[in-house]
C-alpha cells in the first residue's frame, strides 16, 4: 500500500510539470511528439532521416533523452537541427520537469514541430506525461511480433506507431499483421507507418502524416 | 530530495526479500541466473534452445517475468521445464518478493539451476536485487553497438553477456568488436558469448558456461 501511495505523489509532481509544458507549448503553437521505443528500435535514425526529408517545410528541434553520453545528439546536431540532450543519470525515463529545462534551451518562437526521443524502454516512460500533444511509439521488427500484447499501455496510448526495420522482414520471424492487429485491438485510433529509416521505405507517409499534425495544430490557434 | 529517499526505501524492502531468496537458493545448492535485456532481444528462443541441449544433463526451472500475458511461460513449457509466470501488471521489473512466491511453486528440490527471465527492460531490472547469483544480460545485434555506452548499469553488473542474433550481423550496422571493448571497459570479469539462438551458433560455449557455474556453485557446499 505504501508503494501505491509513493507513486501517486512522484506522478502528481510530474503532472504539474507536465501541464506547464502543455501550456507554453500551446501559447507558442507548437506541435511536440514523445517518441518511446526499446532501446536500438531506431528512434534516432528515424528522426534524422525525417529531419533532412523535411528541412525545406518546417523547423524541428529535438530533446534528446539518454541515460548517459550524448551519442544521440550529436547525430542528430549534424542535420543542423536544435538539439538538448538530457542525461537522466540513471533514471529509467524523461520527467516533465526535465523537457520543461529543455524547452527553455530551443529556440520555441522558431520552430513548428518539438520531438522527444524518450530514454529507450518499452515501459517506463508511457507513465509519464510530459506535455506532449501525442506519443509516438516505435517497434522495430527484430523486436518480435508479439511486443504489442506483452507491453500493452504505449500503444494503447499512442497517436501513431512505426513499425521499423521492415527491410529484416525476410530475416526475422515477425508477422506484421499480427502486430498490426493487436495494436489496433488495444487502440482503434492508432495511425500505423511500416517504415524502413534505413533504406527510406514507407517513410514518405510517416512524414506526411508529421505534416498534416504540424497543420491541425496550427488551424486550432 | 524526496525523490531520493522514497527510492531508498523501496530498495530496502526489496533487499530484504532478495537475502531471503538467496538464503534459500544457497540451502537448495541451487544456482540462480537473473537475465535481463530490451525486449525482443531473444531471451525467451535462448532459454528454449539451452533447456533442450542441456535436458539430459541438468535440471532447469524457469520464472517468467512480464507486465502482461503468458505466451513466454507457454513457450518454455513445450520444453518440458517447470515453469511459473509472474505478471507485474504494469511494474517494470520482477521484485524479490515476487520472486520469492514463485520459488515457492518450482520443485527447487529438484532443480540444479533457476533462470528468471526478467521484464524486457535495460534499465530497471539491473537496480533490483532478486537474490540471484548473477545476471546474465542480453544483447541483439539489431539494437546497435551503442547500448553498452549508453546503458551502462547492467553491463557493469552482470557476470555474462550474450551478444544474440548473429545472422543478422551482415543485414544491420553492429561493430561486434566496439560493443564488446564498451562492455569490458564497464566490466573487466564479463563473459562474452556472441550466439544465434536461432541457428545455434555459439550456443555450445554459453552452455558450457552454465555447466561450469553449476559445477562450482555445488562445489561450494
Amino acid at each position: 500500500m505504501k508503494k501505491i501511495k509513493i507513486e501517486k505523489k512522484i506522478l502528481s509532481e510530474n503532472e504539474k510539470f507536465s501541464i506547464e509544458n502543455s501550456f507554453c507549448l500551446s501559447q507558442k503553437n507548437l506541435l511536440c511528439l514523445n517518441m518511446i521505443s526499446s532501446p536500438g528500435s531506431g528512434k534516432t535514425t528515424i528522426l534524422t532521416k525525417t529531419i533532412n526529408a523535411l528541412k525545406d517545410k518546417i523547423r524541428i528541434g529535438v530533446i534528446e533523452g539518454d541515460i548517459q553520453t550524448d551519442i544521440d545528439a550529436q547525430r542528430i546536431s549534424q542535420t543542423g537541427a536544435p538539439v538538448i540532450q538530457i542525461n537522466t543519470e540513471g533514471a529509467c525515463h524523461l520527467s516533465a520537469e526535465q523537457v520543461g529545462r529543455g524547452l527553455k534551451y530551443l529556440p520555441v518562437d522558431n520552430l513548428d514541430l518539438i520531438i522527444i526521443e524518450n530514454v529507450g524502454n518499452l515501459v517506463c516512460p508511457s507513465a509519464f506525461e510530459l506535455g506532449e500533444s501525442g506519443k509516438v511509439v516505435v517497434l522495430s521488427v527484430a523486436e518480435g511480433d508479439d511486443k504489442p500484447a506483452k507491453y500493452p499501455a504505449i500503444f494503447a496510448k499512442s497517436k501513431a506507431m512505426l513499425i521499423n526495420k521492415i527491410d529484416l522482414l525476410g530475416n526475422v520471424d515477425f508477422d506484421i499483421e499480427r502486430a498490426k492487429k493487436d495494436a489496433g485491438t488495444l487502440n482503434k485510433n492508432l495511425k500505423i507507418f511500416p517504415v524502413s529509416a534505413k533504406t527510406g521505405e514507407g517513410m514518405d507517409a510517416w512524414n506526411n502524416w508529421i505534416i498534416e499534425q504540424i497543420y491541425n495544430c496550427q488551424k486550432q490557434q
